[in-house]
């Protein structure tokens, strides 16, 4: 077997994500205090997320919208206007968030860059996932970027057969079983699970246990000498 | 010269999209009737779009986004919580309006894609870029297509090496100056500019006259002819 392409995720697999959703759910909470319990907020906005996702797919901008329309609900749209502004400038402080790699994310990616190509393979906001590569400084290390609007097993397909010499041959990284693993699995690739601390409740799935292509990693640093096993 | 590729653009040239924001923007001015003169409205609410476009992007999320930002703006934090939901409610019907291809489109399609490889090269949201395009039957008249965040020289240059034989083979077609037609002059490739009753002021520019690779066509329908005449 010969392996000649690793695909990436982007988000929570190069670069924090996840928790700065988190912090600006918080900050949501905090703002919100006055007019809606925690909880009820939480379960407002996770419900709202849902009912939207078909609709504005992932990224910050979708996110954005939802807070503003789960403040409207909450509170049967007499949130004080002010809150809307406050969420307005929350998402845009996430568009505009420093971007840093992740630790051991530019060694392994350097390495493997010497011998393989790497794709990086991304959904959320197609300009704002541009922006992060840029800001991150680990673009010139990839061969080409695809941000999708979903993953599933012919996403993977379509990309290993476009950007290299098919899934059979390609391996897949990430820290979503669901979007990253198995479909990759799925289109007939290698792939490898990098746990991170937070998960969005929408990504979570069972790990696939003893399947012979899938792997699960301690960190993204193990990544190189997996994928050069495979060869 | 050969042509092997021709790349079309897809708001205002496979189908209507900039009146459905001008029907939007008139729907945000009777919101605001009561609390915004319509005049400071649209200049307020097109400053808020230029300032954003660097953040949010082309699409329908970020004008939303922008609308709500100018409803906060013009009224000092003030505006009631209902025109915030009737934003929402007009963001999210511009993501679910039906999409119709224009007249002459598909029969124009049909025959080019008997002698040459078209594709799709848009800006917008990614996902809702793909939903309007399958929403219009024409998704399989296309052998690729790229959804940019941005439509430069550059931009032209690496999707028709990527997608055909070069942007010296390639012909492309739009209804803006500014976005189809002089970038992919100045990749190499040729631009037949056929307009669109309404332009987005962001997108206006000056014809570029006399040069040897333009046209101005009078309609989708006179593309087929055109790009023939190339070879």
């Amino acid at each position: 077997m010969r392996i000649t392409t690793v695909g990436l995720d982007a988000d929570d697999t190069l670069w924090h994500n996840e928790s700065i959703f988190r912090l600006t759910q918080d900050r949501f909470r905090a703002l919100m205090a006055e007019v809606a319990a925690a909880d009820a907020l939480d379960a407002r906005l996770a419900e709202v997320e849902r009912r939207n996702l078909a609709l504005y797919g992932y990224g910050v901008k979708g996110f954005t919208l939802s807070m503003i329309e789960t403040a409207m609900e909450i509170t049967e749209a007499k949130a004080p206007a002010r809150i809307i502004a406050d969420i307005l400038a929350a998402g845009r402080e996430m568009l505009t968030h420093p971007v840093e790699p992740l630790p051991g994310v530019r060694p392994a990616l350097a390495d493997l860059a010497k011998d393989y190509r790497l794709v990086l393979i991304t959904k959320g906001d197609l300009l704002h996932q541009e922006q992060k590569l840029a800001a991150s400084g680990l673009g010139e290390l990839f061969a080409a970027v695809e941000i999708v609007s979903e993953k599933d097993a012919s996403t993977y397909s379509r990309v290993f057969a476009r950007y290299g010499t098919g899934a059979g041959e390609a391996a897949m990284c990430g820290n979503s079983l669901r979007s990253d693993v198995l479909p990759a699995l799925e289109a007939g690739a290698y792939a490898a699970h990098v746990p991170y601390p937070l998960t969005w409740a929408h990504e979570l799935a069972e790990a696939p246990v003893g399947h012979p292509r899938f792997a699960e990693l301690p960190s993204i640093s193990a990544l190189p000498e997996w994928v050069r096993g495979l060869s």
